[in-house]
């Protein structure tokens, strides 16, 4: 088994409530929690160079396994020097195991104990990832954490259901543990057991008492109601230990952040501010905005006023929905260094709450960012 | 009439054999040439933030005033603060007449001597441009260097079409010079005459009776065979004045501004490098490589080994070929950085070795970028 103290450590260095400010250390250098990670999911950030993902202040992206070991593969990926080498990306990179995605993206998916088999979406070829596998291909991948293989169930799903999944989790953590030999790569442990409160405290104490370097929270935001999302957050995070970082895995919107990481939670990912830049809905201070709205049209404001990101400094909506409007590759570009910039100037000022000791206040002072405009 | 003087200057600055060495002066700064300018069709070059631009080495771009005018309108870009500051590109600026291009993508098109009436590709709205319409709409765009409106014949035309062709030309460049009022702005004349050396001759000479600061050469690179296209450059630089700037009108591929810069022209614009990009065709000290070639996929150099451009410094073509196949926005990027890159080092190249009086044994050692690799 590897020693994964070698090149990872977290420390929670201020608290605000249940809101926790932490580090994390990495071989690739640190990570200031709590902290969004923008999604690389097939090794880039869709439309953004890695050099404008390192001016935005993201200090570590998430990558997918599923993705990468179809294409371009694991084995090429490692040829290349890994993620960080073939991406030119030497700050921290997190894979997830490729389960969540077998289970929503590929065809003629089979699971059993053993092991996951499914056709990739891509060509229709067979593959399997087992524990065993999903470690090793994340090994090759050479990300600085990797997530061990879960399985996760739709919502609503019977308890009966749930439970054998969660049961199957555990298994399959501790076979992940077995396997795992890099120290260099922490891996962590994922809580399941749906919205099932008993079920989920049972699945994060059998992993507790693995041991692992940290923990993903998951099976959540899968089509829940938000206050469930909440309570089940709030019960994993209650079982987890203080001294390890939790990482609630897909989430989410702004609101979703701010109410996680009053409940204990380190680390966020979703594709949501990436993806809606795309499709030209962002975020700011006072809500969200639709940029092809003709309102816009002759509108020579930024996309937020109070924003400090290249977009907002050098950019008007006017001219921003006419690139959108006209197709342009670049819109997608300024809407994408925007949402991100958002997410992470958000993650930047509850930071600083949690320092102050201010998080409540501070969650209250965002009533707008729900908001459409 | 307009005083261009005022922010508008050029001056040779070194010669060899023809090639010139020269440096143009416009309101938003100067224009080393021989120079390229990077295509921002709509107001931006495709793929890429203007920072990127800007960090590229461009010294000014050119916008398509038939695109512009039908979206957003050339009021909404005046509104907008012109076109630097909609982009906020605060260097220099060329727009075309927009003749051009209605005569490529506009429907129903039907030209008499008073001007151009079309349908938009875009909604089949019905527009006219004329003369002093398409002045007007450029002194809307506020760029530094406007081209009067022209007519273009195709190739093979005959040569009483090409005659008439050249007749309207000088009598709507006679307008353009009545009409155009900003003193900020230089208004190019172009020269057309299509391949007949005579008929380019009489259009060079009534052109410059007119005495414009800057010359267009139209009508070429229109499918006519490339001895033609460099003897008609040549025939038309020939007439043309030493101290006035040349600019050829939609040209080429490295080859084409090397052989071009050795007749005398100084100025360049062309969507190849960015168009190829994005079609994933790279241009290399070698020649052409097409990315998406299975000989790519485990490849570890960079595009181009001898290139210093941010896609060359930090990624593989197993990694540029694995987004481009995986369809990543990011990978039309880091293309069009590459391509761009590439033409602009070419003009630096084409620059210093003017300075250093060793033009022509320079473009003998370029052999290699006409081939493909």
């Amino acid at each position: 088994m590897s020693n994964q103290k070698s090149s990872f450590t977290f420390s929670v260095t201020a608290r605000s409530g249940e809101a926790r400010r932490g580090i994390l250390t990495t071989g690739h250098g640190d990570v200031e929690t709590p902290a969004f990670m923008p999604v690389a999911t097939q090794g880039t950030v869709k439309t953004l160079t890695q050099r404008q993902v390192e001016e935005l202040g993201a200090t570590i992206v998430l990558a997918n396994t599923y993705h990468l070991m179809l294409r371009p593969g694991a084995d090429r990926v490692a040829s290349l020097g890994g993620l960080h080498g073939m991406m030119a990306w030497d700050k921290p990179i997190l894979t997830d195991s490729g389960g969540f995605q077998v289970a929503s993206l590929a065809a003629l998916r089979r699971i059993d104990d053993e092991a996951v088999t499914f056709r990739s979406h891509l060509d229709g070829s067979l593959h399997a990832l087992s524990p065993e596998t999903a470690v090793a291909i994340q090994e090759k991948l050479g990300s600085d954490i990797a997530m061990v293989l879960d399985e996760c169930v739709v919502y609503p799903s019977e308890r009966a259901q749930v439970q054998r999944a969660a049961a199957r989790t555990l298994a399959w953590a501790r076979r992940c543990r077995a396997a795992h030999r890099r120290a260099d790569q922490a891996l962590f442990g994922i809580v399941q057991g749906g919205v099932d409160e008993d079920l989920r405290r049972e699945s994060a104490r059998s992993l507790v008492e693995l041991d692992f370097p940290g923990y993903g929270i998951g099976g959540l935001a899968v089509g829940e109601p938000k206050e469930l999302t909440r309570a089940m957050t709030e019960v994993s995070t209650q079982e987890l230990p203080e001294e390890r970082p939790r990482y609630l895995m897909g989430a989410g919107t702004p609101r979703d952040l701010v109410e996680s990481v009053a409940r204990g939670v380190d680390m966020f990912d979703c594709v949501l501010p990436t993806r809606n830049a795309r499709n030209g809905t962002l975020f700011t201070s006072r809500g969200k905005l639709a940029i092809k709205n003709a309102r816009y049209t002759d509108d020579p404001d930024p996309l937020d006023p109070e924003c400090t990101c290249y977009t907002c400094v050098h950019f008007s909506r006017a001219y921003i929905r006419h690139l959108f409007v006209a197709k342009e590759a670049t819109a997608r570009t300024l809407n994408t260094l925007h949402n991100l910039h958002f997410y992470l100037e958000l993650m930047r000022r509850i930071r600083k709450s949690i320092e102050d000791d201010r998080y409540e206040a501070f969650s209250h002072e965002l009533e707008e960012i729900d908001n459409p405009i």
